[in-house]
């Protein structure tokens, strides 16, 4: 770790931020302003298992893009789990920090305030601020990709419970005994409605042989292994029969999970983003048919509607940036 | 409705206020101080069906108890959905209100302020102010009785959503196409954990005039239909084995359905309370090594503690009182 940052603080300026959002396999960087607009972006592809030289790529992008826009501070996103004020990762399941004072190490080396924060509950504040959710007292959020990534923002603040874990909603069993999940459980709700599970669902069809199968088979020239959830929404939005039932399959799962939330919290708000919304109407439709049919109380309440993400996978990154502008809207505490 | 109250209104004193429970069959009155001490109690029998009879009851006890005690407010909390601002009942399985403003009604003829909550938010948070959660800033509460009763006071204030319907965790479905539940869904939660799933899995088991029932059936005469999930919990603290093994599958269930709370919400604590707890550690074991074991990131994490509720059947009552001194930590809001 001997990268030198010849930034200057520029302390005196909070009108511009970096959001960083690190990834499985790259690491993006933008300037974000107050208005949650992203004056420039910057990717690199940097395995995130190797702790170093994720560092060194985030003081890189933060030392070029600060070298032209005058950078007050720092928010990192990323998958895992935040201790509550923001400065160490408890939990990554790609990143290999663990209990690092990371926020110090960066600070030391950026010269200005950092702030780390899990990466949905990034887009979820991006989106509350600038995006589909603006005004909205109780939203919950849910970003389809690999799994689902969930968040909370209630009365403008992020929720992230106790211990800053909360809005694990894709790991709610929903069937048990179900599919295996990664977190060592089986039937985790993202085990059902998710990008992978679609992908999975998809490939099981095609190696049955089924006859319906033909056009999801020809588009990966055979190759089942080939098969993932962005091929089958993209034959679906074709108008391929069998890729569009896969998805109102995984859709009528995600409804049944969100009435599972609703019961709980009773937002007014669902916000959908993620890889999978790619499919829009095709997976909304029978996400919200699902929803109104499961929704406990049907018919004696209001209910939560359900709406596309806006601001696509930039969420991550200008939700970084704006929260590290005002931390404790994080649900960071001193404590 | 020509039942006058001879009160006059004691505004000044501020100190004790009046708590009431509505029950299916029962209501219960009590004068509670400002340290949750129930100083007097009081009880009728009355059909919460017929709401004529309800509110005579109500303005009958409070009347009773206000001629002795200074009374300053009255809370009433009753099982169903009141509106926001705590002056209107949207919805309940028992009471014969709808969309009545029932708080207008009852403050004119009470002289008081009312302030209308659901049973499980006032139990909630009087295990919050005065019993086993006590400066808990993340709580969640399950109330296991005929059904679940839930509710969560988060950072002091009791979080009700945006509707005023949060905490229906009873209604998550946990496993669909499961049993049927009254709410009109399969598959929901307090159909496998509740003193109700008890009672039913008990009597499954006598019907099937399986020989471990032996014990169950000669408690009740060989009535299966008076298999209760009570008379199940008195035989199993009495050591019956099969009443012990259904008080644990239920346990096991409760464990499930933490562990996916948990996974939403990550609170520094659970309380359970409601009739099932008669079992203590009989239920509570299996609870927690099925909350272990299905805690999503467990190991990763730090997990909330699991604690049998204080206050016994009173905590509602308690609650309702203590909230209607202080409408706002009722998450009543103006709009």
């Amino acid at each position: 770790m001997t990268v030198q940052s010849p930034l200057s603080a520029s302390t005196s300026s909070r009108g511009l931020a970096i959001g960083i959002d690190i990834g499985g396999t790259k690491v993006a960087a933008g300037v974000v302003d107050e208005q949650g607009v992203v004056l420039a972006e910057q990717r690199r592809r940097t395995h995130s298992s190797d702790a170093r030289a994720v560092e060194a790529t985030i003081v890189d992008l933060v030392r070029e893009l600060g070298s032209v826009h005058p950078i007050s501070s720092v928010g990192i996103g990323a998958a895992g789990w935040m201790d509550l004020s923001g400065g160490t990762v408890l939990f990554s399941p790609h990143l290999a920090w663990r209990n690092e004072p990371l926020r110090e190490n960066l600070e030391r080396l950026l010269e200005r305030p950092v702030m780390l924060t899990n990466d949905a509950d990034a887009a979820a504040w991006a989106e509350w601020k600038f995006g589909s959710a603006r005004g909205e007292s109780r939203l919950v959020c849910v970003t389809l990709g690999t799994g689902i990534g969930g968040a909370m923002v209630m009365d403008g603040r992020v929720e992230r419970g106790r211990f800053g874990v909360a809005g694990e909603f894709g790991h709610q069993v929903i069937m048990p005994g179900g599919h295996r999940c990664e977190c060592g459980n089986r039937g985790c709700w993202e085990q059902y409605a998710s990008g992978n599970a679609l992908g999975r669902e998809a490939r099981e069809l095609a190696r049955a042989n089924s006859p319906v199968a033909q056009e999801i088979l020809r588009a990966v020239d055979g190759e089942v292994d080939a098969i993932t959830g962005a091929v089958v929404t993209e034959l679906a939005r074709a108008g391929d029969a069998a890729s569009i039932e896969l998805i109102e399959d995984v859709g009528s799962w995600l409804g049944l999970g969100l009435a599972n939330l609703a019961a709980a919290l009773d937002p007014g708000m669902f916000v959908v983003g993620g890889g999978l919304c790619e499919a829009g109407d095709l997976l909304l439709e029978p996400t919200r048919r699902a929803f109104s049919r499961n929704l406990t109380g049907r018919g004696f309440r209001p209910a939560a509607s359900i709406k596309l993400a806006q601001l696509g996978p930039a969420a991550g990154l200008i939700g970084a940036a704006d929260l590290s502008r005002s931390p404790l809207t994080n649900g960071a505490r001193q404590s």
